[in-house]
């Protein structure tokens, strides 16, 4: 049974798609403040708080303070609030008791689960403001279905997007991109997708291509296609600011941009220095930036990244004005610890400066907004602007779109990764405990950058990533310039990466059918143990998941380790693959297990009575689902329902 | 046996005491390139490599590349090369071979230990000269301690230095301070040291009292030593340039300062502002500066600790200068991601910038050596400065000194502690993975700043750590200026924290006698399982500790743990403290446990035929070495060798 209570008078989000009206019941569980703007709760010890979407620290999230307020902020350290992502969904449970909290509000609100004091949950918003949905139901599980039967369905990409995807910032020429797929080829790799980043625009242009360096480019998008890649640009949510440029003048006669109190467009800057940023929130708007789409649909481009949507802003150029001014005032003085340090931050704070978020507007539903009030629906209505126009410019086919901002909502229209992150073991621990909080909040296609975006990687960080990667749906191997190179090919194990990623294409029938029922159904794809299993010692687990209705993972996530603990919850086979056919099986016993799990290993976990199907893969993502093997633990292999579809038809 | 080998003509460091004659064999193991500088070797897959001291990542140090270059970062995350250190000792092992190395040079080197590849070790120069001593043993252990052999036994402090301290940059007058101590006493929290961070001083000015806040400082030190308790100020690398101010004037007059190529004295900037750098690497202004410490000795002060000796430079005027210049040049214009980023990074790179450390001279050893060739020796020849004035200013009784930057050598001078870290359960991991490293390199008394010093800590990570902490030498709560206050006292755990820190005074004479058996028998305090274990998994544990001859510590670094996996090479008995005098025991037998720790837990693991000797806690350091008790596993009391003195003089 799902709730809705009133706070306030807020802006829609458009977030929830059913119809619920307003109860006049007070909130339960919550004391309101209406002074301190403030709702808390009193958690039990034993109360587990999961959900939070695509945020720093555990799966359970008890023990910090969560901080809506969607950011471009590379470094997912453990003190951060805020990430990219705003999805205020999560639910509270022990065996006790159980309900899911939906707070839909597009401004900033901040979740206290337990840092302040650990017995209390409280809610503070920064504009009392919101519609607030009580879940309650059977179970985790079932709280979870409902609030996602109230969002609608996930985005459901086409089934090419399962295949393996490289990436990197820095593919400077369509030569590049050729020698990648070459490399690829030659080491007998899979890849369905090459990434374009921001190099392949024409001074950063969004829907243009540097004709210097991508000569021909529709013939290059078919050549690609033709060896089965795909290629998938990066769209940035700044316009550049540019006479002649169409997308720019457009925007401007046709008043699209967003604005400062004056009227005046805003001037931001991000890639190519000066932009405007498109008022998604305004349907006009949107429909005219998600139009530009078919620029690069008209190449052959069938799928894209929606980036820095957040919107992340270098400078305005207002403040960089001020900045310039007050610089003077620290010129041949002796700066001692306090002026040094404000001096310092006067430039390190330029970007992403908070005051910067409060200098425009929107016209939202009729109504002239200030951005910060309706910041965390940025990303999501550049995404809906794409999502909506592919209904009307690809009809029958899917369009492949994931963005790096979010708020609920969103993953009807795409997808997302998880943002920049780095060559850190911390962060392949982070990628897995992420994958059920993003579930919850609906969004299905997502995974984090293999190997990891900025920082060096090392070729056991991306064995043990990519051993855990093959199981995301977004699976993507994508480094920042300057790092080092990390395309598979590029290491002494490139027979073991080759083994991984054929893996993963062998695993398709099985991760596509999942993917599907979990999007049909409502359901999850990824899950803690907890949320089907009732011992305590389920509860405890943050490094190992269910994927699926039949397997479980337990990956290996720290240096130099030839293997790691494992809690089974219930009797399972393990199977410990070196390649899709050559593997190894053995029952195990519920409880605690050390096993061994060497840099060239993955390691299955399939629970009783479930099957596995593993398919003989093809060279990309071809792989029949005829000529399926399966492996089984006390089940009928005809148990396992597949999931067919032609996989380009929109469902 | 220990062989000393020479490349180039290296510059004396004084870290080794032992004299070595240079022998003219091939240096083993290692390939040696002369124009690519570097030395190489094969690591089979089974080598371990431990040591490196104070550097980011696990106990086994495959898989990265260190390098020596002492760094004032706050933000020790997996990417980083170098930290405060240069502890260039390290051990290669597995069950085939061992062997230390030990690379003595002042300069920059780096250690890629399978980080390029997984099978190679190599060691890079920026100078190629340096004294290399291989260390050959029987084991892992006994390598260590006759490396340890040849660099001099490892400082002894006071006793009551053992106790628990309380710190925080922004303690700014003497009342906030005496609070502290009020708070503590009124929670029944023991209490023997609060440090003085830089609030305590006249503008920043080393050796000076700001007599506002701190008003009759003697009597001040005196009233709180009536109560138990020491104040340990903290001295700065850098002299404030102020007319009028004796150190900066007497150093000024006596040329006592480091030099830019044209003879005047270097102007760099740390707390306050502008300052000079004393030359501690020359003899005379070494002896000069340590004797400034009795100014605050004769006012009763018997601790300090040495910051920012790296040294950390805010900025050089020099180079303030260029970048102010510089600046102008992106005023005005259109700045992209390339053009932005350079203009921010300008502003973000002026503290620490590599180039200033080319900038100044020293006069060493009648040599004029540019700093960048000696810069691991500086923070070092700070602490010399200071201890060796402490011999002839309090010949008879120790005084506590420890120091953020160091290099092997400053072990006989003075302590470390691990440096500004920040609230984050994965730097309580390090904290636990660091202390066996710098013991290798002669740094016993060593703690991390408990509960962080960066970030905002929760009350679940400050009691883990302080559940760890509670075993190091070093055991002070620390936190910066601005993050969210730590003292025990604040939190709704203060009973927990009281149990806690009272056991931490039980253990003291097991901690104070491994401790002084280690300093005066070269050996190590903390060891990984693999150096007394001999058995494959004892060599994957990265998260537990022995602990002197008796226990092996299992701590929790992870939130909302209940428990943890625990590996027993060994049967093993587990001490469940609540308390000093509220403990369970059970024996466990070898091999692999989940193992539930509360949080208000800390449990030991008291090894077969070993001895834990507990005291009954007093207030402060005054517990005495009798009526004490013994937790005993399949031993007698009196086998426990309990190593008692009168914990002040000079030994």
């Amino acid at each position: 049974m799902i709730r809705k209570f009133r706070i306030g008078n807020p802006i829609p989000t458009d977030s929830v798609v059913k119809e619920i009206p307003v109860t006049q019941d007070n909130l339960p569980y919550f004391e309101k403040n209406d002074e301190a703007k403030v709702l808390t709760f009193s958690l039990n010890k034993e109360d587990k708080v999961y959900g939070l979407g695509e945020t720093v620290r555990g799966m359970n999230k008890r023990g910090w303070l969560y901080t809506s307020n969607n950011s471009d902020d590379p470094n997912h350290t453990e003190n951060k609030h805020s990430l990219y992502a705003s999805q205020n969904f999560f639910v509270v449970f022990s065996n006790a008791r159980q309900f899911g909290v939906y707070v839909d509000t597009p401004g900033k609100v901040s979740f206290d689960i337990g840092y302040t004091s650990y017995d209390k949950l409280s809610i503070s918003f920064e504009d009392f403001d919101a519609d607030i949905y009580n879940v309650e139901g059977e179970g985790v599980m079932d709280i979870v279905s409902q609030f996602r039967g109230i969002i609608g369905r996930s985005y459901i990409p086409p089934k090419w997007a399962f295949g393996f995807g490289q990436s990197r910032w820095s593919y400077m020429t369509a030569d590049e991109v050729r020698e990648v797929a070459d490399k690829y080829q030659e080491a007998g790799i899979p890849l369905d997708m090459i990434y374009l980043d921001i190099d392949y625009m024409e001074r950063y242009k969004d829907f243009t291509i540097d004709e210097n360096s991508f000569p021909e480019f529709p013939k290059f998008v078919e050549e690609m296609k033709a060896r089965g890649i795909h290629l998938v640009p990066i769209i940035d949510a700044g316009v550049k600011n540019e006479d002649g440029y169409d997308v720019y003048e457009e925007g401007v006669e046709k008043d699209y941009f967003v604005k400062k109190e004056n009227g005046e467009n805003l001037v931001a800057a991000v890639w190519p220095g000066k932009v405007h940023f498109p008022d998604f929130l305004n349907d006009e708007a949107r429909a005219w930036f998600g139009n530009k789409y078919k620029v690069l649909m008209d190449q052959g481009i069938d799928g894209f990244w929606n980036d820095m949507n957040e919107p992340a802003i270098f400078y305005t150029e207002d403040h960089l004005n001020e900045v310039f001014e007050k610089l003077d005032d620290y010129k041949g003085k002796n700066l001692d610890i306090k002026s040094f340090f404000e001096f310092k931050d006067l430039v390190g704070s330029i970007d992403n400066y908070p005051e910067d978020y409060k200098r425009f507007y929107h016209d939202y539903k009729g109504m002239k907004i200030r951005h910060d009030k309706v910041h965390n629906l940025f990303g999501y209505n550049m995404t809906r602007a794409a999502g909506e126009a592919f209904e009307k410019l690809s009809p029958d086919k899917r369009i492949l779109m994931f963005s790096r901002s979010s708020y609920i909502g969103m993953h009807r229209y795409g997808g997302i990764w998880h943002g920049d992150n780095q060559s850190w073991w911390s962060h392949l621990l982070l990628n897995i405990q992420q994958m059920p909080a993003v579930n919850m909040c609906g969004f299905l296609y997502t995974g984090a950058d293999i190997g990891g975006f900025g920082s060096d990687t090392t070729e056991d960080l991306l064995l043990r990533w990519t051993a855990f990667g093959i199981f995301t749906p977004l699976f993507r191997n994508h480094s920042a310039m300057g790092t080092r190179r990390q395309e598979l090919y590029r290491f002494d194990a490139v027979d073991v990466f080759k083994n991984f990623v054929r893996l993963r294409y062998a695993l398709i029938p099985y991760l596509y059918s999942e993917f599907m029922k979990a999007a049909l159904g409502d359901k999850m794809l990824f899950k803690p143990l907890c949320f089907e299993y009732k011992d305590e010692r389920s509860a405890q687990v943050e490094d190992q998941l269910l994927l699926g209705e039949s397997i479980m993972l337990a990956p290996v996530y720290t240096q130099n380790a030839s293997g790691r603990y494992v809690y089974l919850p219930e009797d399972m086979k393990l199977v410990r693959f070196h390649a899709f056919d050559d593997y190894d099986e053995e029952v195990m016993s519920a409880g605690d297990h050390y096993v061994k799990a060497e840099l060239n290993e993955i390691l299955v976990f399939v629970r009783k009575g479930r099957v596995l199907p593993l398919a003989k893969p093809e060279n990309g993502i071809n792989t029949k689902d005829s000529d399926m093997s399966f492996i089984c633990y006390e089940a009928d292999p005809d148990s396992y329902e597949l999931y067919t579809d032609d996989g380009i038809s929109r469902i």
